[in-house]
């Protein structure tokens, strides 16, 4: 068969929670495991939590993250968990050259207090960008991340 | 570099509260205030909460609302607040000489009742659209939207 | 006008409750009624709650079911209605040749045991398909799912 035509495209999954790293006041990037198309097709490249651009365009943009109560005493980069009351998940675009990344979209949900807790926060839009942007997404309390296989990705692709 | 390929595209973002109209018994339509990619490419025409299809064909649509308790004394078209049980965002298509919107994708979540609560709905899929019809988003709590940027967001592209 | 490139596409929607078979200690898989885009254009086959790949490529797949608690005597597959604390959507993909589907996306919510709710669950992402492979969706409660229109979803495009 033809060759496709190679848009640009990535889907990144399995959360890579020892590389988070805490920066006071600011929700952490969640970095990824596994690149489930970029290998073969080697389209869109992952460095350090950030999808890099290849070309300028109109992508679509999407990730979700869940998160749930849990006893694990990892560390935890936001507020305490006993207090948290909203989860938030935010997809950024950092330009290159410009010291901070600008919010593309943004989510929050309420927790409910219950015994045994599970939530999934989900985004996915339409995101201008130009070649050498990066993509990335922040979470408001990576100490309640739930790292199970399939419930937690991020991906892009030019429109 | 080569013009990219200019299908049909919108993003639209910000609530505009102010030009929500009260039609009794009915959902009211969302406004918006900024149009991320129109501008500059101008491949979809947004008009009075619509956007406006600019040729036949399967588009992706996509909106998010947000909505949270919240003691503005604004006006609300729907239910009166305090009754509120659960919030409901609906994606429509309006065609062309026809009287009333039809139903594209709906989606209703019920409200956490505690003292501070946050809710977002997305939907998002494929329609098949004619050139004219116009895509519009109703909620079933205007009172209730949260209007703040990055939060809520309407937009489609040509598949 | 020209004819549009036919890349491969489906929206199907309406649950069709009665075609649901309950297998042992498996989340039963969903039945659809209706095609919004195939008996025109007939890019992609449905059969028997699957959508059939009709060419290898990357795709942006999605789904929305929504649960609610009702009381209709409808027989059940999972769990006794009554021990529900979590309602679950999962998207898979057969390989055409291979025993069993694997998991591509999963969600999972807590349930707020108020008097009457009513909870979505959406997903979408890209997924790398070949000839053949099926994807079809699963649920955890299907006694539990909400049969009105617009309410339930699933559709797939070649990005
Ligand atoms: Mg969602």
């Amino acid at each position: 068969p033809p060759a496709p035509e190679l848009k640009p495209r990535a889907h990144l999954t399995g959360l890579d929670l020892e590389k988070i790293k805490c920066v006071p006041g600011e929700f952490p990037t969640v970095h990824w495991k596994y690149d489930q198309i970029l290998q073969s097709k080697n389209t869109m490249k992952y460095e350090n939590g950030s999808l890099v651009i290849p070309q300028h365009g109109d992508y679509f943009v999407y990730a979700q993250v869940t998160f749930r109560n849990h006893s694990t005493e990892r560390k935890n980069c936001g507020p305490e968990i006993k207090m948290v009351t909203h989860v938030t998940q935010v997809i950024l675009k950092h330009q290159s050259g410009y010291p901070v990344p600008i919010e593309l979209l943004r989510r929050s949900s309420s927790i409910i207090k219950t015994q045994n807790w599970n939530h999934a926060i989900y985004l996915g839009a339409i995101a201008s960008l130009q070649k050498n942007d990066k993509l990335l997404v922040n979470v408001s309390s990576d100490g309640l991340l739930y790292n199970r296989a399939q419930v937690n990705f991020f991906g892009a692709f030019l429109i």
